[in-house]
């Protein structure tokens, strides 16, 4: 059976490459989506993208999820630290989750210390820019196929 | 003046009974509604239902409640734990609120152990299932009445 | 076989009816247990009653239930916040346990938050006034019809 | 109508003048009682003693001071620092009350800070060996006469 | 260059004037914003406004802000305490920011101290009610003129 | 009668133009006095000025204040996060408080996050420097027109 | 050698009577004085009083103390709960102290539940009004004669 | 001089091997009471047991040990982490103690880390199930002999 | 098979006997180790001895005690609150573990009240000075028995 | 300039594969390296390895690195979360460093949730067993090409 | 240009030489004084004098020292601990600063653990009695010369 | 008799002159050591002096020193905040310490602002850079003479 992974950005990612780029890059998430793109080619899985600046609708999408992936890879970027509702969705669709963020949370203030996905998610990247969610799909690949 | 009761569910709670039914149970939400629909009737009051994922909407419905309902029975799920915007919501109507989890967030995690619904809410019914709705429904039928 | 529920009430809960009636209602300890025993009576289940301002007595009535009765609800008043003895008691004797409680304790004072009995609760009812102790009475049978 | 005031001894006090002379002196709870007593006779009220190193008994006796008594001096002792059921007791009699401490806690170890009687509590004396008990008794025919 | 400041109002706020008048007064949104526009006519420089009861709707806005608008006057309602995203979001968009809360809000809950947007914020205006919002747009039309 | 407001500056403030001009400003606290008092002159109510860098003297002063003024804008600076006793000197005179600071001090270190003021006061204006004080005596005015 | 004892008075108990006389009673610190002082003479000894609404003067005063007097007593007002530095007098002149509160600390606000006189103080008095400084004084007596 | 010991036994410990087998074995406190009887004929000393479930009768218990024993050993279980009266009796009776636990509470939860007789405790023996009380008879037997 | 004990002892127990004997009695560590081998004689098990002020050189030793012994007792002296490479190598060998402290950590600084050891050990044992020891392998024989 | 990097391994690593599989994996620490010398031989860079139970070995080898090395892979173990001089070691050699964790921290204990060494990481991989040194050694590749 | 230094001395250290000579020696101020001078003497610099029980003449002092002094050493006594007007008064005239005590907070109460003053300081030196002072005059001398 | 002292320089300091000289300078440890000896010279006592970045190296070399040396300086850089061993060594030893940083922890990193060294030691300095070893000898020189 072929293997699906839904790449899922949280709120404000939409912005990547013109929002501090001293922090996050200078890549669009565009850019991001083409290299994970054929990433996911040469590994021979497919990939499904989603954007969101709404909780609501990342929750739904990953809903839908269930029967048509069979991993995630999410950058929940400012929800990881306060949704609950992330978590419980997370938690319920009960598919394997590795959790991406392009800088290193643990580098920046306190707040962005907790994450309310960490303790779901298989595996953690933090700080790989780009390359974290090529990191993620190589994984999620190799436990899938 | 016939009795309204708005009945409101909140993120993920769709999924019930597809969704760690070790946790939750096995009914659907489209089974306690059934069961709450019955209840009402031989109570005599009238009920509404509205679930969502997103808060916003949460909020909106809330906010329309005023006038079309006379109590409101809320399960906030995740939102429960995180949510000043849904306490502000809840405080504005000022209707009488019954706080409803099928489970115990007390013997869950330490994150699910404040509420910022519980302290505007006239009764709290955690753990007793698909009856807590039954009983929410039933004390706002009593005071109403 | 019949079922049993021990109905245990904990400190200061004798006053009731005379007791900051703003806070507890008008209704004495007694008036709650003609209700409940009504309720019990048309739900075909057993039920006894117990009170006491004396830890040490409510503990060895629990240690006593086991045998008579295959459920307890118990409403712990100030002990619920304070009694790892209570909690350990309520551990040993492995009975489902619904806590009650009359006013709703996370409206009122920050060391009411705690509970040492919602971890060994099957369910948790609070703020229903007696009604709270009808519920729990329905869910017992229900359980363990 | 004759003012009666009911001094209510906490845990091991009985064990007074005995009992770490060098934080509690060297009067026994007798003689305390006898000085009270003495004090109560010069300002023409009455006065009750009660003493136990049983939370339960303590309870028991502030209710039954209701319509006996018109107001209560209480040494808590360690259950100033634990005990819920005592500041619900003193809430429910709804008496005016006189903490009293025959050395001041706050001088001592952490967990002798906080006080559950305090925050209901006319006045507090701390330190004042037995005298804080004749203060007490003063205070109380003072506001009662 | 023209100057054109955005207005923003968080969740709830749309009921302003029927909610709560005790806490946020009787004026309606409709008249804060009829207040503002006066105002913004006087100093010579254009507003837009946007409410939502919806994280997601508020930082969409926010995002369109960049280009149309020059600074942005926010009262973030029950977001200001939880709303990492938005905290985000406001980074991002880079703007003068000036945050307004019609009442004070370290007059109120423990909840209500914390800010997640006053770290961003060139000013922080609370308890000025409606004036609150000219003063905002006031100091913005000084900077950006 | 004539409204008359105290215009109060805390401790430092006399350095203003000289100290940390980054993040004051460059405006000396008679710059600042002048705008002020041309302010008030325009809305025709009557200004007192006084700074000191003694916690005593500016309670002396809040003390006199009683019958001579109205009102009173306070910068309390570094005692804002330290002087119960200005908090009871001001809720001893019972008079409306604006609280200004020159910055935004939830944007600089932890210990400045706390204020004992901002919990008497009607209203708070932060990190519009000198703006900051005639807001405060606009809404002053207003409020005791 | 003829007993004196200084009765010290911290910040804004000068305005006694006159302020929130719900909590702190309506006789001002003169009445409070000449019931001090009546007491005094009775017991045959002697009292010094000294008010100032600044730390420096009281700390000035405490060490003045040492040679003057034997005991003091001291209302340390809003530093109680702040000043370092008049713990450290205190403990420099090395004189039995009682520490004397109007109304009980415990029963506000919990920032003045903590008190850097209290680990210094023989016996604190509070709650107890004006009678607290007459018990004080007669605490002292006692144990200085 | 014979020696002479008390086992002292706290609240639940009565249900021993029949409550929780897999935490605290299958033997019961009279298998317990015969171990311990049997090793201190052994070692020559004498013991005397006594088990509540009432915190009053174990503090009643310890007074009265003062002249008939000269070392105790307690299993305060529930008690440990809560009793300030416990921790003032055995204080009172100074007598050396050694602290007894089945199972090892730092293995268990949050709770249970914290002992109010560990301060007071010559040694602490825990998680050795039966062998603790024998190892704790031997202690006090060299000691006092 | 013959049992085999390897006790463990950590940094600065090697000065035992000439260190604060006030608290850690007299013997020395080889007074001790003789104590201990005579025990183990008796319960005809074997025991190794291993001393080290380098937590690496305690690590190595765990991980060669595997094969060679079936039982740790360990006393880790400082390392005992700070260190997760400790816990980590007694996790990783899997072996019965009984912590061993000379005097007992909860009378001692608060930072002692912490254990990384606890939580795996089977058993622990405060305060019983070298006794101590012997009680740890005859645990250890019995169970190993 | 060829690139070499050094792959560090902290305390207990060394028992891969026989170490709690059920969280770590069955790989050992010699099959790790093999993977990652192939992954490097591909990539054109160096590696070189070192692991230790001593955190003084691991920091003179950090010191090494220096000349030698132009990149460190680290995966600190039990030091990550107690290790100041670790912290400092790598902050002193200022060589770009990615921290690697074969499983994800935080889900595991609360103790594991802070790490000294992520402050100063530029990425952080965790969970993703031997494939994250691989991607690590990849990401360093990338920037030091 | 010669260096002068002003030595600012806070609350209770005039008392010196009297007060807790166990602590602080018993050398007078003065002498510490003499010691200083003479140093300084040698040193070739110039030094002033000041020391107070107010906080705002330390205040009003610092404000002076621009111009007239280029270094300043103070050891501000019980201010440390709270004076957040001390910090922007050291902040505000920008000269290098030496933190002298002379005993060592960190081995006293608690409360004295932290400073105020500390982040501001070029050095701190604690604990070195009246060679304290001597040490901070030449540190500042040799940076200064 | 000769006085010795031990100058001890803890984790990374080996590293000095090269590491962070925008925080620790750019002399090198050698040329502190040559600073020190030649001061120790002048003031006639002898210096030994030890580095290591092993925590257990330092520790054996405390334990030497008994004997050898009558006075310890030491500079334990990142375990001043985490070694609980160190603090056991540096007790038992018992000889007069004197710990010294060369930049001021407490303008650093939170966890810089504990130190499990100053509540054992004679004297305290920080900041002062290679002088600081030099204030330290000659304290413990004066001390010892």
């Amino acid at each position: 059976m072929a293997v699906n992974i839904l790449v899922l950005n949280g709120p404000n990612l939409n912005l990547l490459g013109t929002r501090e780029p001293e922090v996050y890059g200078s890549q669009t998430l565009a850019d991001i989506e083409a290299l994970v793109r054929r990433r996911a080619e040469e590994l021979g899985v497919g990939v499904g993208f989603f954007q969101s600046n709404w909780e609501g609708a990342l929750v739904d999408e990953l809903h839908k999820a269930r029967g048509e992936y069979q991993g995630v890879v999410i950058n929940p970027a400012g929800l990881t630290h306060t949704s609950v509702v992330l978590h419980d969705a997370l938690k319920a669709i009960d598919l394997p989750v590795v959790e991406v963020h392009l800088s290193n949370p643990h580098a920046r203030e306190e707040f962005r210390h907790r994450s309310f996905v960490s303790p779901l998610a298989t595996a953690v990247i933090a700080g790989a820019g780009a390359r974290g969610y090529e990191f993620a799909v190589e994984l999620l690949a190799d436990r899938l196929a």
